[in-house]
């Protein structure tokens, strides 16, 4: 069984993503939804929130975790993962891999939130893969703005936003822009009209298919639990956005308590 | 000892205007910066979180408190004061009574997050009060914009989403508007600018100037102390908005031990 956690709804994209994959595969799903953001906080607080969020999926009895929080990825991740038994997985290293591949010219932007980007977590991996140049800007409002509806291509907010926080990104010449963290892949459309010439590798999927090539499938269910840490009343909506319109049902639970 | 909490910086609105009205009043302001936003969160989640910070206050020596927070105000409040000796006051009566002043064709609106407007507490004091109609819309993107800095009155971004959310408000006719959260009286000249003949209520204000009212002092040191629940790194940057330039320093404290 395959666990996948986010501080939101964002690794829905991920979970989507493995699904399709292995299809026979039992996923069990971790949004903490009653925590969120995980962008904004400490070093100290998003490493308690990834041991109880890994510790809930081994719960229910995940043997592999992918971590699709571009945030816990960043900062938290190689600390933690030694203190378990279960291989895991983040955003990391299957999208800086992916954008090495897709580079020609060797200049790779990054997105991501604050956290991410000043962990400098994909800077250090794209440079020791040879990227001769790496441009990292924080995009703090694209978690508000596609929680809130502010997606379609033509949204004129989230383009002037978009367009602010991509003008290092463009000045720098990139060809490849990493996607770094779960909600963003949801405006790509209005990312690629900004940036038409740019490869974007999503890191969500990217890992969903590293992940995907190294399971040795131990359950053949094909079955699929999501949990939330907060009250799932709004889970439905949010939901169908990263699910490309397919209505699933969560469970709460308390977090506070793994 | 005054005790003030929010869910993040915006309560120091109020609590500069209670400096301003009480000066040689002792205050300590928390600010729950690690557990951030709580407009989108559950009942059973505000309940707890607004437990542990009065419990906080009064530990530090408060005799009065000020939830500054306008959800806090609207959705558990009345609740949960009854646990407490100490007396407490939120937003949301003074600021309703402010607004029954000010009004005169009695059309009443309200901005808040989205627990805020869903909890029906404005509109229940205003409609008991005798206004004729309350219009109330929920603005869950105006506490990140702040966040981040979109306060400019220029700000083609914040202007584009204020037209979209107060577009009900200005077809109401109100001829008053409460401002139900302490985020909002920082892009008040946005707001003003669309709405030009409707009086702005400052929700953390009119509980401020409540409070002093009744409030009989019983220490005269003058101190402030601040204390948040996550790292204050970005406390001052952001503290330096709500206070009108000034800048002060910040505690870090294990909320969860309260």
């Amino acid at each position: 069984m395959i666990g996948i956690f986010d501080s939101g709804l964002g690794g829905l994209t991920a979970y989507r993503e493995l699904h399709k994959l292995l299809p026979n595969e039992d996923f069990v799903y971790f949004g903490d939804t009653g925590r969120v953001p995980y962008g904004s906080r400490s070093y100290e607080i998003l490493e308690r929130y990834t041991k109880q969020d890994i510790n809930f999926l081994i719960s229910r009895g995940a043997d592999a975790i992918l971590a699709a929080c571009g945030t816990v990825s960043s900062v938290v991740l190689d600390d933690v993962k030694g203190s378990y038994n279960v291989p895991m997985l983040g955003v990391v290293d299957a999208s800086a891999t992916e954008a090495l591949t897709a580079t020609k010219n060797g200049i790779i932007g990054i997105i991501g939130t604050g956290a991410t980007v000043s962990s400098g977590a994909f800077d250090r991996k794209l440079k020791a893969g040879g990227a001769k140049e790496v441009v990292s800007v924080a995009c703090p409002l694209f978690v508000p703005l596609v929680e809130n509806g502010y997606i379609g291509r033509d949204c004129t907010v989230t383009k002037l936003i978009a367009q602010d926080y991509l003008a290092k990104i463009k000045a720098s010449g990139a060809d490849t822009l990493i996607l770094g963290c779960t909600h963003f892949p949801i405006i790509a459309d209005i990312i690629g009209d900004i940036l038409p010439d740019v490869t974007l590798v999503n890191s969500g999927a990217a890992a969903a298919k590293a992940l995907a090539k190294s399971y040795k499938a131990t359950a053949n269910k094909g079955s699929s639990e999501f949990f939330v840490s907060d009250n799932p009343v709004n889970f439905d909506a949010v939901a169908r956005i990263f699910l490309g319109g397919e209505t699933v049902k969560a469970q709460r639970i308390d977090i506070d308590k793994y």
